[in-house]
């Protein structure tokens, strides 16, 4: 017998004829790509997507389970990525929410995870902070002294916005090496060991470049926008002999989830999907701020990262944006202490000062107000 | 002075000002992501967006141009891809409709284009003819098999399934090699050279193995399905040395064009920015078939593949699905003989059998009725 996973839908339909017909489509769409009237009763048994179970929930969205063999899509991300959502990715009324993990050795899931993040920081009991160095066209000298300010200041990590790559302005080598300088001398003066994040985002070769780089610089994690450069290099770098924490950012992903009935669910793209490709910290932006997310879709995120059904360590959400320092008890209450907290914009608008708006914030995180 | 280039953008707001606070968020999130009041007016006119003009199209719509610092997105496609739709592609109301093409170096379009496919293969004055191998599951053998009936009934272009990747049914080599056999052989059967594209799609190297295995098996072409792996892989197999073709296909794509309110425009997406990445053919679903494509969108998808405003050379639209071979002298008259019409399904399920159906198309589109 074939050994099948299920994807798991929600499909949008004016009607239960309707709704099955879209179903059986996905079946041969996302196998045969052939006509059922073309197929014998047993390929289409052994080969192509069945049917498992549709069940309506309102009046237009069934939910809806479909199995597909294993082998058309074991052996690579993109051979997964495509039997999941390939040609249909141009249909409507299709949104996936969920697979069966468990049926996916390839999926390691993030190799710190929470409890491994805590470990290496050596961070219990409480959430994490986090920001960002920008703007891009500083010159490195000038991003690594608001790293040793936002170091000295208790922030826990310190990324670099998802923006500053390798512009002439402030070069990755560079950048890297003014961070690392500022990590170590904040430490020296005040105690405070923050982690610098590089992004590492790049094309090809330059990727595994960077994040061998900062390693070699004494880095313990890096950044990555997945979506800018094909999502399997995220699990390239989990898999990568350095061990790194792997922190991800949804750049360039936002229509993949901005239809509600079509895409994949927030929770599944950022919560699932990113902690089996290896992501140790998921950011999406937060309720309140720029983007237009739901509470409901932050809290779906962050049970994503966290469902110990999956088959693998959790991931830590990271709701980005809309956070102030004044509110962080409240977002902690809602988030809970397993949340990195990233604070950006709002730092550097503070009257007071980046650094002080900075240790008011790494104070309200560690529960000192 | 800063070298800038511009943005086309199309943004729905409810009103002018809202339209207005929109563009002029663009700018700011593209660029330094801070809000304006925290950085200089030097600083603003140096790295961020200009807006340079705004026109009100519909009650709701207004064409936008702003413009961004090269330097923000030179190096790399990452980088370019986070400058033009990073960030912004988790809003609302923002549709990319073209760039200042020829502000970019690092975009060559494609190797060979219309002219030089043409001179490649020998065939002028009239369109091209495709066909798939499918389905996934059958034998390298099998598939071999179907590429020999479909070389021999005078089919241009062959290729792959994007499905048929390395399974364990019919691992990329093998069928590598029993499909260029296949053409070798209907060819001294026959005297009609048909071309095999294999699926070179794959992770991480994998992907230049496969590509470097068709040049050595003496295929002139290929076909990837870069939102798959990574839009840069596409000018990777086209800055490679192995001077072969490429068909890009559209799988895992479909959300980034899917909302005619946000996201890329059909155009330029399939027509623009495959054909500067180095696309040669750039497939889309054909209307009337099982997407939900207006004639409209193709109509659009051929100008951009097109259009000699471009400073490159143009590529081959690859219209699929909906192609009726008794339909082809319609279709010729509708998109022009600079076009590569993609026939799938319908070929077997004609009564008269694949090879005799496979004849009667590609006669069609030679003008042979």
């Amino acid at each position: 017998m074939t050994n099948r996973f299920s994807i798991y839908f929600q499909l949008s339909a004016a009607g239960e004829h309707a709704a099955e017909s879209l179903a059986e489509w996905i079946c041969l769409e996302q196998s045969a790509e052939l006509p059922a009237d073309v197929l014998s009763a047993e390929y289409r048994n052994t080969f192509c997507g069945h049917l498992v179970r549709m069940k309506q929930i309102s009046e237009t969205v069934w939910e809806t389970e479909i199995s597909f063999p294993v082998l058309l899509a074991e052996k690579s991300v993109s051979q997964f990525l495509n039997v999941l959502f390939g040609n249909i990715s141009i249909g409507d009324g299709i949104r996936i929410t969920g697979i069966d993990w468990h049926k996916w050795p390839m999926f390691k899931g993030p190799k710190f995870g929470v409890q491994g993040v805590r470990e290496a920081l050596g961070v219990f009991g409480r959430p994490l902070s986090c920001t960002a160095l920008k703007p891009v066209g500083l010159s490195a000298g000038q991003l690594g002294k608001r790293c040793f300010e936002f170091s000295k200041a208790g922030i826990d990590l310190i990324k670099d916005d998802h923006g500053l790559a390798d512009q002439m302005t402030a070069p990755f080598s560079d950048r890297l090496k003014a961070c690392q300088i500022a990590i170590k001398r904040a430490y020296e003066e005040s105690g405070n060991k923050g982690r610098y994040f590089p992004n590492v985002t790049a094309d090809g070769e330059t990727l595994i470049r960077n994040f061998e780089a900062a390693a070699a610089a004494g880095c313990e994690g890096v950044l990555i926008s997945p979506h800018l450069i094909g999502l399997d290099r995220l699990r390239e770098l989990r898999n990568h002999k350095a061990d790194l924490m792997i922190m991800a950012h949804p750049a360039f992903s936002g229509t993949l989830t901005g239809n509600e009935f079509h895409g994949l669910s927030h929770r599944f793209l950022y919560g699932e999907l990113w902690r089996a490709l290896g992501a140790d910290f998921c950011i999406y932006p937060n309720t309140g701020g720029r983007f237009p997310y739901t509470p409901e879709i932050c809290a779906s995120i962050n049970e994503g990262c966290r469902d110990e059904k999956l088959p693998f360590a959790s991931s830590f959400p990271t709701p980005g944006g809309g956070i102030q320092a004044s509110q962080v008890e409240e977002w902690i209450f809602k988030y809970g202490n397993d949340t990195v907290f990233l604070i950006g914009g709002s730092l550097y608008r503070s009257e007071e000062g980046v650094g002080a708006a900075a240790a008011r914030f790494s104070g309200a995180v560690r529960g000192i107000q």
